[in-house]
């Protein structure tokens, strides 16, 4: 049986580490603000597949005081990857995977180049999930995750991760990684800054014919990139991707939720690093680039 | 002696014909919600330059009671252009010089069709001015206004309209009209735009790196669609242009007050327009294309 760790126990962490230990999984989580409410009363999930309460759950503040674990899920926001360097350590064998389950294109990269020899994937979760108040985490529809192998020298234990998910009720699959980086950052890209942008929900952006222009434009040049660098993302891709939103309960993507409660947005993976990847190929994406800009000015007048 | 006739007399047309009415020119005002209090107040000029008052103003409610003019300015938003076709033909003789100081790409093309054989010219304002009480009018700053013949065949009523300028204390030049119209596209489009969909003033989007930077890559965008139809803009004139925008104070462009106090915004002569004159032409403006598609949501939302 393998032991689970979670740095980051919010809407994402918190619902993969629940639902492993609630189907007997050992899992150990690492939390900060909630720490002490989550250590007396544990984790509470809302979800559309069925709730339940962990009463006993592995709780800590400091990951010095976790056990060496041989899948850590990575859940932080992606502006405080720079805290790994020092979060990380003590949660590491010489074989532990660590799976990245955040947004945007260059995570592991950078990862990799604090731990070199680290064993790394990445998880790109489908799933519209928040947490509504300490240890409670609303899980309002979807759920599956795919996983990306990095840098994982271990097929056994990729299997093994899919199989104690499937046990768990998650519905996981490996995938191939870019092509699921690059995925996921065809929705995210657009929508995630757009509705900031304009202050605005997925589903207003699609109705009105302008935005849905652009926000399909949008899309195109995040494919146009992918397909650049050899990644395999068909055009209709987008065509894929607009149904699925316009089919989507009105969503404000985590971006938007970011910026609404005055917290730092995932400018940097979501949209710097991705257009520096471009540019090393020679392409532009003028219209994600002009997003980028006016992200970057939003978040300045929101701490100025 | 010319006989003046301005239609739409706020913080433009107000300005300049009451500048040359205060010389002792004959101007016949056009006024709609402030004819009452006109006629009856008369005209306030508020002015860096030196402030006056117009007792004795020929106001009108209708162009049915107007006599015809020699020179008539119009100075409407260019989203009531359509209302031309009734309000100009009581003004015109045959030989009558319509000059449209609104701002924007395509505008005489389309009165033109609206009156083959009219004679046209565009004015470009350079001036910080807003109408801020009924008949009052505060100009701040600037007030510059360059000439530029589109269809005019009698030289000399252009010089003599030039002269009436000067004569008046307003500068003003004649200049090739292409130029005159796209240079000044230069600034208003990144400027008018990027304020509303940031909500924000001249001076803070170039305060941040990242939306200077923008500003110029759309300036860059307009001045290399001008060169592509052959209009001569050296790519310098945007440093110009932001060096001017820098040395002005806090302002904020006429979209954005129209958006601010939710009137529609000029969207299709400021930017529709001049997109499609660049397609036609197979060129593309993708910074200034997405700004268009954030407009029309930012409008149809005030407007839903």
């Amino acid at each position: 049986m393998l032991r689970y760790g979670v740095i980051g126990t919010g809407a994402i962490g918190g619902y993969y580490g629940a639902k492993l230990a609630h189907s007997g999984q050992e899992v150990h989580f690492l939390l900060h603000k909630d720490y002490e409410y989550v250590k007396k009363n544990g984790l509470q999930v809302d979800s559309c597949d069925g709730s339940f309460h962990l009463s006993d759950v592995n709780a800590y503040s400091s990951t010095q005081d976790m056990p060496t674990c041989d899948v850590v899920f990575v859940c932080l926001k992606s502006v405080n990857n720079h805290l790994l360097a020092e979060l990380l350590p003590p949660l590491l064998h010489q074989d532990t995977l660590v799976v990245l389950i955040q947004n945007g294109i260059g995570l592991e990269a950078d990862v990799q180049k604090m731990f070199p020899r680290l064993e790394l994937a990445a998880g790109l979760a489908f799933i519209c999930s928040a947490k509504t108040e300490p240890g409670h985490i609303n899980h309002q529809c979807y759920g599956y995750i795919n996983i990306g192998n990095y840098s994982c020298h271990n097929e056994e234990l990729m299997n093994q991760l899919i199989r104690d998910f499937k046990k768990a009720n998650v519905d996981a699959n490996l995938v191939e990684y870019h092509e699921a980086r690059w995925k996921k950052a065809v929705w995210n890209m657009p929508f995630n800054g757009m509705t900031v942008a304009l202050n605005t929900r997925t589903d207003l952006l699609l109705k009105n014919p302008s935005t849905f222009k652009l926000i399909k434009e949008q899309m195109l040049e995040v494919i146009h990139t992918a397909q650049q660098m050899g990644v395999n993302i068909p055009m209709s891709f987008a065509d894929k991707m607009i149904q699925n939103t316009l089919d989507m309960t009105p969503y404000s993507p985590s971006m938007k939720l970011d910026y609404d409660y005055h917290r730092p947005m995932e400018i940097y993976y979501l949209y710097t690093r991705p257009l520096e990847e471009a540019r090393k190929h020679g392409l532009q994406m003028p219209k994600l680039e002009m997003l980028e800009a006016e992200l970057q000015f939003l978040e300045a007048q929101q701490n100025a």
